[in-house]
């Protein structure tokens, strides 16, 4: 076994701490990563205040980038020193059709998570990024293209790829009107994306004081979402539109900003979305929601972050710090994403 | 003015009963329509349980065929004595970018309806086809192919082409497997047109007793949507359901019966829908709704239906006996569609 260090939840509803662990030896088709930049994710926080004591110990991390540091010996696409990148899934069933078509995210038998859930050949309780050093099957790790911010390029692997996916899957481009509620984590990369897709885009928000940082991402709108008249001044004008607000709220305002046949996809996943009937009916409006992204499309995600020079706007902080970025994330203080340092956890 | 006869709701919380009233004059492109046969439609009766003082008298009807008795002086499609339908919408703006696609019926100003609201050009209250006359733009009266019963034909013009849209805009074809929730007056025209489309079809219903019916109308599969394992077997499984249910339910079961990027397509309409968010999620599902059709959309509707010989299923009464229509209804006491015969009415 691989002996390395993180941080964990150890007592439900305690603060995460350090913690030494084990890794699974390599198989052969395993790349172990010794991780650099680890994003902190609003899923991280959700996991962390919802663990039951089963849950535990709890490592949460599921957008790093990082360092081959051994490789097993039926790795062919990565040889040690190698920059790579992983995100919020680390293996799948392979066979189901969602996986033959390439997209392992919505694997019939439920993708393995990078933390969170078992191994699906070892059983073992999955540990994330918030550590040393991470081992993942080959296929599911990235090379990080070279010219892409370590720290900024983390991020992309859980806000950017479920952002971009969407994106991709709707085919927007020229000529579309692309929406995006919330500029946080997820709302800030789609605004990249979106725009470096060649669409034109408009940023809902519920802070007038963040339309300035909207405009500078490069959006060409903004409507402050809790204006009505705003708001009904949007009927039908939007192709697409990305909702990543992980805070229960109603959804119909922006169906009915929608044009014909457009889509409001869901990003943030309450339980339960409750929608006004009539919003869907005029103009046949569709509702959907998105997870992440297999492996075909995070890897064309990646090539296109390289060649339009896009990463995530980031605050850095040493993995020492979770606390602090948990605290901060929690009350919203927070512009496009932080990451921790897991270098600077290693020196420490 | 023109004076007809028909059955009006005249005090709110009444019975409908015989009212005499009067017409508009002939416009240039007016058609007046002696109506042989009306469906009755679920609207109705919600427009009849929910009407105010302010909508009466209130005349129902919206699907109805008959015989042209007198046109306008630039009326070129029509003729005194050829054989007619009209469905629920009667006029649109015209000029919207969805009028102008043929998608009148989403018309961005909203379309004149049948009955209910009021003519665009006039502003007189609009009363409908429970009646011995209706006069109508001829832009939105159509030719009723030879060879189709008229009392058959009736219900294609609201219960119809409502299911034939959303089987065509989502393109059900050959391949396809089909969902039908509910076998009313929608539902047996799903499954007939799915059916003919070349589709394979399962009809979902809360009555085991209805199985038979649906397999004799050429339904492949039946599954009793109130068992919980049966449903669970569902899963991954359909291509486009398409939900006729009227009365308020979860449609997450549904969703989850969907494949990937699947669509599931509301046409009951209660006021919210409520929705686990993870039956959208996982599987990028669709939940969407429609109404019911340009004149495009219903003219190729009567053109498929004359090509494959297909009516609704239908049991007339006299026009007098609407209040025992009305009790059936309520009380789901209906095979197919209750057609009211209007020219029992006239000669009553």
């Amino acid at each position: 076994m691989r002996k390395t260090t993180g941080y964990a939840l150890l007592t439900p509803g305690g603060r995460l701490e350090p913690w030494a662990f084990e890794r699974r030896d390599l198989r052969p088709d395993d790349v172990a990563v010794r991780v650099t930049y680890c994003g902190v994710c609003h899923s991280d926080l959700h996991a962390v205040e919802g663990a039951t004591e089963a849950a535990l110990p709890l490592v949460p991390g599921h957008e790093f980038v990082g360092v081959v540091s051994a490789v097993g010996g039926e790795v062919t696409r990565f040889r040690v020193g190698d920059a790579v990148a992983v995100g919020n899934i680390v293996d799948s069933c392979g066979v189901c059709e969602h996986c033959r078509a390439g997209e392992e995210s919505y694997c019939r038998e439920f993708p393995t998570l990078t933390y969170g859930g078992v191994d699906r050949r070892d059983g073992r309780p999955q540990r994330g990024g918030y550590s040393s050093e991470y081992v993942a099957t080959e296929a599911f790790v990235y090379a990080l293209p070279p010219g892409l911010d370590p720290a900024g390029a983390a991020p992309l692997m859980c806000a950017g790829v479920t952002t971009w996916s969407p994106l991709r899957h709707w085919d927007a481009g020229p000529g579309d009107l692309v929406g995006v509620v919330g500029l946080g984590g997820l709302g800030h990369l789609a605004v990249k994306f979106a725009k470096a897709l060649g669409a034109r885009v408009a940023v809902f928000t519920t802070s007038p004081g963040k339309a300035q940082a909207a405009l500078e991402l490069g959006a060409d709108e903004v409507v402050v979402s809790s204006d009505a008249e705003a708001m009904a001044a949007q009927a039908y004008r939007f192709d697409l539109i990305l909702d990543t607000a992980s805070a229960k709220h109603d959804p119909s305002p922006f169906l009915r900003a929608l044009r014909m046949d457009g889509t409001l996809c869901m990003l943030g996943i309450p339980d339960r979305y409750e929608v006004n009937a009539l919003s869907l009916l005029l103009g046949r409006r569709n509702l959907s929601a998105s997870g992440s992204g297999g492996r075909r499309t995070t890897q064309e995600m990646l090539e296109f972050c390289a060649e339009h020079g896009i990463t995530a706007d980031v605050e850095v902080l040493p993995a020492a710090q979770v606390g602090t970025a948990f605290e901060r994330l929690a009350r919203g203080d927070v512009r496009g994403r932080l990451v921790l340092d897991m270098g600077a956890h290693a020196d420490a």
